[in-house]
């Protein structure tokens, strides 16, 4: 098979099969044995000291150790840190529950600041009662809970062109995964009243770039949540608090922040926002005219890129994230010689709609190199496909909506690096 | 019925049935219209200008407007600020994740501060081969997650005697409910092979209190997790980084913090922290060995003492946590004459093994003075009891595992206070 590197070299190469490397081993044999590690003989000195008491924190934050875990920037990515993007560190993540402080962020212009006081929603057009609802009054209507992903339509958008970003926090980052509370939406679409021609919703932030979008009224009266929590506290000011859209499976820019309107109207806006961006340009130089639900999908979060394997050969763990806008993950499959063979991974628990699943595959690693892919199922039958694949319907000149296999080619050093196979 | 307040008097009082104020109603009647709302009708700053960019804050923090929600101490409950406890903000959060940022810590020497790189864990006692296990070494098994509440054996506690903390998070909030990552302690006991001699477990932290304590070998061996992410990140310093146990449904003291050593053993250590502390001393002087299952509990979060109903009569959402050591919670009833009748609360998901559950009543409230309790039912078919009934079983000498019933005593301009009744 042929490899290319995000250097832009290509080589060819034979990789092992998946067979050889594949059960998991007994980790005890490599395990150290407690002679002579002061670590263990000696008195440490946490053990004959008194610790921080509770009231050094009343809201903490990661130990200093840890302070590599933490969202990025590309600098060349964006004109702007204004309008622009950064990346959620999933390459030091476990589980499936994103910390809100290391989100990924997204702004058009900016993460702005309102109080709760200050905080109105608007519902207007073809409705029977306009209303406007204060933060208050939001909190007196029935809630629910759900664990839902926001994915940015441009993840892994600088991919198409060939394997460029080194890390699963750059290619795969511009998603989170978060307990969200709030409103259904329906519920005070239905308190307005939708006259019999309203087709559609527009939803606007209060953000000076207001991004605003249209949602077809049956997905705003589906799962469309007005969301004031995210994993049990406030949204964090980039969030968009105190208020957010949250639209299940569908792309991140419909999740409008700051939401401060929604209008009831019988077509699409086609704001800028659904027209010159957030399209996929085809290889004709047509464009698809919207893009709503995202794609089932995975990626390899460790080993990776930022995330090397140190222990050598032996008993390792490769971990991932799956999801789909469509529905629940059903099964993932992990590859480490390219796509040639695979592996079902074990999902650390059946797949919910609209969430991510964690995905382990435990296999003693032999020590040669491994080109490490995954692939997710979603319960409607959809298969993540191959950039190939992916290319071949999309073309080149796509910048949204890729949801390719990824490739993370592992040396034997365990440093991992991102490439192409074709 | 009579009702006891915080400040101990005691008054007979007849509540209005719960009939009276059940079904929720329309909010649109009471929200706001836009007309001459300047926040509707004017232009606002933020709207006017650009906000922060993606590199203000690479690992974010609540909003200024939140500073409240933190976690609190009780300076007259513990000796020094060092072996002490504090308390998470449960009136201020919803849904069930408890961001690790406001999980409430409970230290006996202190938080202490360790690398990855120093940490060590040693199995030793009656196994085959003892281990000595690096942070490295441990991330090389297999892994799981699981949502699990840990709830602090002394929550509850300073209400024996009678109503006396003024907020659900004094009352109730010695709890947390994360996504924990780890290894099955099961796992690395059988790397080190356990011999047959064998039948508890003693683990104990690195800390100078190293707060030792035994755990049966069928407990250690079932779902107990050598854990080190929380909701997805790294622990946080003060709940053990980087490596705690996870004993779920079992009491918080027996989920040691900055694990160290477990040695395999043929009884129980019978230590400090099993015999002279965390036992409960019942009516007759004696002490019940040991209660390490956290029974089923639940608490309504708001309104309470701290969350205060602020927008009068009509639509109003109770809304609470429920949790139970034994099994899922299947059903939470609510109550807002003091216990006479009761409402069945929805759960916003199915209740699931050893984590917590949120429930939501939405009522129409008519504006009149309410008890408020809520009563949490498990899959075992226990149900939470009154604090008479509890009495009647344990007498007054406990400090531990109380989970009675708690009553809210709101009035009639929404300000609540912990009562009791009987």
């Amino acid at each position: 098979m042929t490899v290319s590197f995000k250097n832009g070299k290509t080589s060819r190469r034979n990789f092992l099969t998946g067979a050889a490397a594949a059960g998991a081993g007994t980790v005890a044999a490599t395990v150290a044995k407690a002679a002579g590690d002061p670590l263990i003989t000696e008195k440490q000195v946490w053990a004959q000291a008194t610790g921080d008491g509770v009231d050094a924190t009343p809201y903490g934050l990661p130990i200093e150790f840890e302070s590599d875990v933490v969202r990025r920037n590309v600098e060349w990515l964006t004109a702007d840190t204004i309008s622009s993007i950064n990346f959620t560190p999933i390459h030091a993540l476990d589980g499936t529950i994103t910390p809100q402080g290391c989100a990924f962020e997204r702004h058009h212009s900016g993460a702005i600041e309102m109080k709760k006081e200050d905080y109105r929603l608007m519902i207007n057009g073809l409705v029977d009662t306009p209303l406007v609802f204060t933060y208050e009054d939001l909190e007196r209507f029935p809630r629910e809970n759900h664990v839902y992903f926001c994915e940015c339509a441009a993840n892994t958008g600088m991919e198409w062109a060939g394997a460029q970003l080194n890390g699963a926090q750059f290619t795969h980052g511009m998603i989170h995964n978060m307990e969200y509370t709030g409103v259904p939406l329906r519920t005070l679409l239905n308190e307005a009243g939708i006259q019999t021609a309203g087709k559609w919703v527009y939803v606007e932030g209060a953000d000076a770039s207001s991004n605003g979008r249209s949602i077809p009224l049956e997905k705003a009266l589906d799962d469309v949540l007005v969301a004031f929590k995210a994993n049990g506290e406030a949204l964090r000011k980039e969030h968009g608090y105190p208020v957010r859209l949250v639209v299940p499976g569908w792309e991140g820019n419909m999740w409008v922040k700051w939401l401060r309107r929604i209008e009831i109207t019988d077509q699409a806006i086609e704001s800028r926002e659904e027209t010159s961006k957030y399209t996929d340009t085809l290889e004709d130089g047509t464009s698809r005219k919207w893009t709503w639900v995202m794609d089932a999908k995975s990626v390899v979060t460790s080993p990776s890129p930022q995330s090397p394997i140190k222990h050598g050969k032996g008993p390792l763990v490769i971990t991932g994230l799956a999801w789909s806008g469509r529905g629940a993950i059903t099964r993932v499959d992990v590859s480490i010689d390219g796509g040639k063979n695979w592996q079902e991974a074990r999902l650390a628990a059946p797949g919910t709609k609209g969430a991510m699943s964690r995905f382990y595959l435990d296999i003693n690693w032999d020590g040669q190199e491994m080109l490490l892919q995954s692939r997710a199922h979603d319960d409607t039958g959809y298969v993540q496909p191959t950039k190939t694949q992916l290319r071949d319907v999309r073309g080149l000149n796509s910048i949204y909506h890729n949801n390719c296999i990824q490739t993370w080619w592992v040396r034997p050093n365990g440093e991992a690096e991102n490439v192409e196979i074709s």
